[in-house]
């Protein structure tokens, strides 16, 4: 293994690809696979994709010299070679841990990375921009995206693809061909980058059609003489099923195999002196040279804890469910009852927890692709026809949704939709571009929609049923949309000291402990448990310590107003931005009230969040169960003694 | 003329229009444009778009019955000949005005309208989820989707088309392609379009291949025999250039002359036959049927008080200039000065003013078309290579680019972009799906932003001068974002009681007006005039007024938050949803400064709010002069008999 290493340990920067041979370029792939195997194993991230593009990303930096030249990953999450070849291998054990290297490109750490990204689709809009600005400061320097076949679904690459094509950039676009998405590949796009990849009937034939031309007597008729100028474009056209790209501007060539760095190589070089807007289809496997991976780049997609030899992985401690999975299970169960509802989710089938549904009802689950923009309008369609939608979506990536959120579902009124948003609050080592922390603020300001949190499985379950079923209950009264969010973590064990949960209606909030009315803890969502286990540290201070759990952010139950005037303090506690988010909207109730009060809002709060684990973010934020505990006292006005007797007890 | 609506008057429903012979066709289409000249030169609204589409929309309700069949308006601004036709030529005079009808189509009004719609290239989306439901449901119903070539170019059309094409769904997409946008053709869709628009030569020439390969021995040939299976369908790829839309599982028939009833007819009979994914391309002149319009379809694009013969406009009076003139001004003049300044607009070069910069700098401004993702992209590729891009947006369009806001900008960090939005606040007449009154709440949310909004000229002069520069004057300290928010309004003359403004700094507000401590106003942006004329009219009790202009909305001024702290009352002003807006900013700040005050938010409430011109909106929302002063006195506790008295003199 040391020795394998060996060629790794002198690639410090790109250059130094240039002077190894073959031999060595081969040696290095295997080298570079192994370093993020045992990196992924050990510490997450994604795998398959990146396995898959070793070969790529060394061609690329072989013939370019991204120094000066720009190289743009769309989504990002497949630059760990890059990254290990721009002077990072040393730190890629790093990858994705608190204080480490990011799992996605990031100019902060090299200049070699051009923009920060994690969302998909949106490479080739700012590589377009990238090229419009060298061309007008007169510089030399080649403009590169690589895209993936399931990013070039969404419909931001279209537009960059259109804009491109229309000003003419130098721009060349190398499409990473995987026949994959994350999950499954979906979608026409998918189809037709497939009858690409099997095109060899049509690349035999466009030889014979061509000789045919040459030979046929009409051909050389006058009144045909035009036409055999077009000839070659003709058959060209007639065979390379390449016209998506052609009619938007584009020069399109390919396929070639992407794990041939020497093919690679000279398609690239060969485009790099075409000064406008060009693709290069290259194909590639995912999860490529290495065998595991390669027959399952699903479960290798972001995977961890495997052998890296034998790719089986080690025995996981069993920790409970999560959310997701309460959200499917609860969904899979309303359904048996109710064929009107329809589950659909923008290529995050496995992470929605969406996958058990689709096995029980395949033909009621639909994954549109990375296109969550339409998801919404798809929704809005089934539910205008009476059908019960229920759109799952991670946090972050609903945003790209906003406008139709919106349009398609809040101007319509009483839809009834149901919208989940997973992922929501802090989301972990995927790190600044994931971080589901601002969907209180886009949701709640607009009108006719409920929000939603739960505190544990039960909650989710009641807030799910109530949910869907809201439009056969108000009809035309029902709300245009239901927002409920949860966060990529398993469901708490707590009792809340209840026999019994008081059921979910409209706005109804939950009183779970009433103390002597000098400081009231307003909760919303899945934090509750850690507020829960701050105040069992308190011991007995926690007479003095009432508890709501506010299961709606919108609209904001009327009693939590009343407990706000009752008690000398208040303080909420959210897994969001303290901007726009729970806090505010119990603020806007007591002055819509005229309850002047004083009042803590904890939160996250106004930087981005990078990369860590969920609990090192949750603790960053004062929000773990001993940064709570020793606000809660501090709002108490108890002294510091108090406050280091109680640290010692956690 | 009255006998000219003879026919009009006969259409109660779209089945009366199957009685109707061709010439009778002629003489209703003529009535029908008629009657939206006058509307519209009388009350506003959209004309070429809807004159283009009289005689398509006519075909349309003759060959389907979409009281059943369902037919859905792309944006929807090209929906009046199908209102008048559906029931609602009498009311046709309201619309747009308050109490009448609405602009664009609108389930409430009428069973034929399917969603309520407003912004472009989402029909699609929700046709796929309206025909899967059909089908799902057992129903015969045809699905059918009016889509301009300018909305084609949206990406979240492309992602329904693709969504369509994987789905095979049951839907007939008509492509009203006029060759034009709302301002000017872009984009390479448009350059794919006018292709085919020009394909004679294509057709003539795939009639002759046809022939060729009937005849050519090399046909005959048994190597060749699979080769001549394809011919059909080969030279139908070759020289229709049709290959997008059947590249993503259409079938693509036309082009048909959108003017020719009978033509447009008979194509929608033949293919209403064909359950499967089909687009009809047919086209049409924008303002088509009158000679000033189709000359000139963009002056006529939203154009009012012209004489409805020669198309030649009243005289207006001069209402001094408008934000965005002064937006476009000053951006031409500091432009001037500094070479690295770009301006992108998405199809609204007009409306965001930006024309007059285009004419003084065409090849620093770029319409990047109905694509506001896209835009932002852009911009970031341009930022990144340090020019100085400003983004101009109408504040409801730009919602359609908040993840690529996240993304693209604010993951970037100090990029130091100037975003501009246009039609901030309450609108006017095109109603709810315009409305420009969740960009507080969807911006602010973030970190590392910036939100400003000017009163007057020169705030707003000053404020996008100060922004240019920020990237400059502050480096790697600037922030990612400056956000600047205005109405569609005439610029007010006020002097504010000042000699000279404050100069703009991060953060810095403006105090006008200080009293003697009863109550304090924080205005945010253009209702700045209005509260100060309220104070006006309360006369001698304006010596209990203190006003402070915010300027900004993010950072807060901790000068408000002790100037709070230092009053009885206070209120705060905003053209914004009170859910998310300015008020809640100030509350957060209180709450992180520990100041506990009474506090009153005036400013837009949680509803949809429907269309009516702007003032008759703002005095809805309790913002106009009167209501305001009367609101101030509640807040001093000044008795009725002061109010009435204060309420005869304004």
């Amino acid at each position: 293994m040391t020795e394998q290493r060996g060629l790794l340990d002198h690639i410090k920067q790109p250059a130094d690809l240039r002077r190894l041979s073959v031999d060595d370029l081969r040696a290095l792939s295997d080298e570079i696979r192994e370093l993020i195997k045992e990196t992924v194993s050990s510490g997450g991230g994604h795998l398959s994709s990146n396995l898959g593009v070793v070969e790529l990303s060394i061609a690329l930096h072989r013939v370019f010299d991204f120094a000066s030249d720009r190289l743009l990953w769309d989504v990002g999450h497949q630059a760990y070679v890059h990254k290990i070849l721009t002077g990072r291998s040393g730190d890629f054990k790093t990858n994705r841990q608190a204080g480490g290297i990011s799992g996605f490109p990031d100019p902060q750490e090299s200049q070699y990375d051009v923009a920060k990204v994690g969302h998909s689709s949106t490479a080739i809009s700012t590589a377009v921009g990238v090229a419009e600005a060298q061309k007008r400061l007169g510089n030399k320097r080649k403009t590169v995206v690589v895209i993936g076949d399931g990013a070039l679904t969404g419909g931001m690459a279209y537009e960059g693809l259109i804009n491109a094509g229309d000003l003419q950039s130098d721009l060349l676009v190398v499409l990473n061909d995987n026949g994959n998405f994350i999950d499954a590949p979906v979608g026409a796009m998918h189809q037709y980058l497939d009858k690409i990849r099997t095109g060899k009937f049509y690349n035999r034939m466009r030889n014979r059609l061509k000789k045919m031309f040459r030979n046929s007597p009409a051909a050389k008729g006058t009144g045909l003489s035009r036409l055999a100028e077009h000839v070659d474009q003709a058959t060209h056209r007639l065979f390379a099923p390449s016209f998506i790209f052609e009619d938007l501007g584009f020069r399109y060539f390919g396929p070639v195999d992407g794990h041939d760095v020497q093919a690679v190589e000279s398609a690239l070089a060969n485009l790099s002196e075409l000064n406008r807007p060009v693709i290069l289809h290259v194909l590639t496997k995912k999860g490529g040279g290495w065998e595991p991976s390669q027959q399952d780049p699903l479960t290798f997609h972001g995977p961890k804890g495997f052998d890296t030899e034998t790719g089986s992985f080690h025995a996981k401690k069993s920790g409970g469910k999560t959310y997701s999975q309460i959200f499917s299970n609860t969904l899979t169960r309303l359904a048996e009852q109710d064929q009107r509802i329809i589950a659909i989710t923008a290529a995050m089938p496995s992470g929605t927890g969406l996958l058990s549904f689709a096995q029980r009802f395949p033909d009621r689950m639909y994954d549109v692709g990375i296109c969550e923009q339409h998801s919404f309008g798809f929704a809005e369609g089934l539910a205008i026809c009476d059908l019960r939608p229920v759109l799952a979506h991670y946090s972050t990536f609903a945003q790209r949704g906003f406008d139709q959120f919106f349009q398609e579902f809040v101007v319509q009124r009483h839809l009834g939709v149901v919208l989940t948003l997973d992922r929501a609050g802090l989301v972990g080592q995927d790190g600044e571009t994931h971080q589901g922390v601002y969907d209180i603020a886009w949701t709640r300001c607009m009108p006719g929609v409920v929000l939603m949190a739960p505190r544990d499985a039960e909650t989710l379950e009641a807030m799910l049923e109530w949910a869907i079923k809201q439009k056969d209950t108000c009809a035309d009264e029902a709300a245009a949309a239901y927002v409920i969010r949860y966060p990529k973590e398993i469901v708490p064990k707590h009792h809340w000291g209840l026999e019994k949960s008081k059921p979910i209606e409209l706005g109804s909030s939950e009183q779970l402990r009433q103390g002597d009315g000098k400081l009231l803890i307003i909760n919303y969502g899945a934090l509750m448990s850690r507020v829960w286990d701050a105040i069992e540290l308190l011991g007995d201070y926690g007479k003095h310590v009432s508890v709501i759990d506010a299961r709606f952010a919108k609209p904001i139950d009327p009693a939590i107003v009343s407990a706000i005037d009752a008690h000398e303090q208040t303080v909420t506690v959210e897994d969001h931005s303290i901007h726009g988010g729970f806090g505010s909207c119990v603020m806007e109730a007591m002055a819509a009230h005229g309850v002047v009060a004083p009042i803590h809002v904890l939160g996250v709060d106004d930087h981005l969040i990078a990369h860590a684990s969920r609990d090192e973010q949750i603790s960053d934020q004062g929000l773990d169960i001993d940064s709570l505990a020793k606000q809660f006292m501090g709002f108490l006005g108890l002294d510091d003694d108090k406050i280091i007797q109680f640290s010692k007890t956690s």
